[in-house]
C-alpha cells in the first residue's frame, strides 16, 4: 500500500502559525479515499453500488504541529473488520520522519436509505478485499 | 432589514494572525441565507418550492482584517434583478463601524433538473418580494 | 454554565446532504471559547498572560446527522484537570432534543516559547476556578 | 509554466452535490502559491525578506460546477503588475477541458509592519521577475 501524501495549505494554518487541528480529520479522509481506491474499491465504484461509508467516530492525538508548506505523509492502515464496521488507523508525519498525529476512524456501511448493509452478502469481493487486508498486516 | 452579525471563530483565522479572505465569501452566505429568511423566503421554503440559487460570481474587497473574536456586522441589499438573475450586495464593519470588506454575489434561479427558472411565471410572490425590495432602495 | 448555540451553515454540508463530521470539531472550539468566557477566562485574558491551550486530542462519536439550518444545542462540561492537562466534554444536539454527537478533547497549556505551564503557580486563579468547576459537576 | 493541479475533496461538496463556491477561492491560492514557486520566489523566500502579499480583492466567475473526486487544471497568468500592486488571474478547467470558473485576485505587498514594500526599491529581483513575466504573455 503505498502512503498518501498531503501538501499543508496556508488555508489550512491558524493564528498560532500551525495547521488548524480540524484538518488534519479532513486529511484522514483524504488518505482513506486515497486507501479504498489503491484497494480496488473507490468513492465511485462503491457509490455506484448505492453503498456509503459514514464515519461513526473520530479520535486523533496531535504529536506535532505541521506547518505550511510542509509535505505530510499519511500511512493508512485497517485496523479492524468484522462484517459490519471497519476501524481504519492513519500516522501522519513530516518531512523529517517525525510523528505529526494519529488517528482512528470508525465506519459502518448504508444504503441509500440509510439502512445497514452486510458486506458479506449485498458486497462480498469489497468483504473478501477487507478480510484479506487484516490478515495481511 | 436587520443586519447579520457573525462572530469570527479562531478556526478561521490564518498564520497572519487574521480572517483568512476565504471566509468571507462563507459569511455573505450566511447572511444572505438571513436575508431570504427575513424577506420570508427561508432556504426551506425555496427548497420546498424545487428552486435553488446558484452562485454564479462573487467579488470582495477587503478593506481591514477582521480577527478573532470579534463580531461583524454585515448589512445585505439587493442591488440588481431583472426576473432571472439577482445581485446581492454586502457591507461588512466590525464592531468600531470599520469598513472590513464589501461584496457581491450574482444568483439565477434554477428547478431540480438544473433548469433557469422564471420567478415572475413559476414564484410570483418571490418575484414580486423582489421587486418590492428593489424599489423601495 | 449557559449552553452554546450552533447554526448550521450551508458551506458546512456535504454531498450526502448532512454536516461534514470535520465541522463538529470546530464547533467543539467555539462552545469551548464560550465555556471559557463564562468561567471568566475569555482567549484575550489567557492570550495577555502570555498563554495558550493547544490541543492534544480529540474524540468525537457521532450519532444523528446534523442538518442545515438546524440551531445545534451544545452542552460543555469539565471532565478531567489535575494542573497540567484538562480534558472537556461535549454534548450535542439538535432542537428535538436528539443526541447529534458526543466529544472530548484534551489540552494543555503553554507560554509563548511553547513551554508547559504549571496553571497552579502561574494562573492561580484560573486553576482555582477550574478546580472549583471540577468539585460542582 | 506548469499548471497546478487541485483534486477535489469529498469534504469540499456541499448539498447540491458540488464543491462549494468557496472553495475555489482556496484552490487559487494554491495555485497562486504553486505559480511563486514557479518563478523562483515561493513562500519562505518572501518571507524570509519579510515580505507578505495580502489579498485585496478576489473576483470568480462559476461556469460549470467541480465535483467529487474530479481532478482540477488551474492556469494561472500574471494580468497586471505596475511596481506596488499585481493582479493575478486564474482558469481552471476540468479533465474534458471544460471551462469550471475563471478568477482573479489582486494583491499588495506589505513588510512586518504591514507598511507597503516597493518592488522595484527593496525586492528588484522579484520586480524583474515580474515584469519579465508580463512582457512575455
Amino acid at each position: 500500500m503505498q502512503p498518501y501524501f498531503h501538501r499543508v495549505q496556508y488555508y489550512e494554518t491558524d493564528k498560532m502559525g500551525i495547521v488548524h487541528h480540524s484538518n488534519y480529520i479532513r486529511w484522514m479522509e483524504e488518505a482513506r479515499v486515497d486507501f479504498l481506491a489503491q484497494i480496488g474499491w473507490n468513492f465511485e465504484k462503491l457509490e455506484a453500488q448505492g453503498v456509503a461509508s459514514p464515519v461513526l467516530a473520530v479520535r486523533c492525538s496531535y504529536k506535532r504541529p505541521a506547518r505550511f508548506p510542509e509535505q505530510i505523509r499519511i500511512a493508512v492502515v485497517l485496523k479492524d473488520y468484522h462484517g459490519v464496521r471497519v476501524t481504519i488507523g492513519y500516522r501522519m508525519e513530516n518531512a523529517d520522519g517525525m510523528l505529526v498525529c494519529e488517528g482512528e476512524t470508525d465506519h459502518c456501511f448504508v444504503d441509500g436509505a440509510g439502512q445497514p448493509v452486510r458486506l458479506r452478502r449485498e458486497l462480498p469481493d469489497f468483504d473478501a478485499a477487507l478480510r484479506a487486508l487484516l490478515a495481511s498486516d
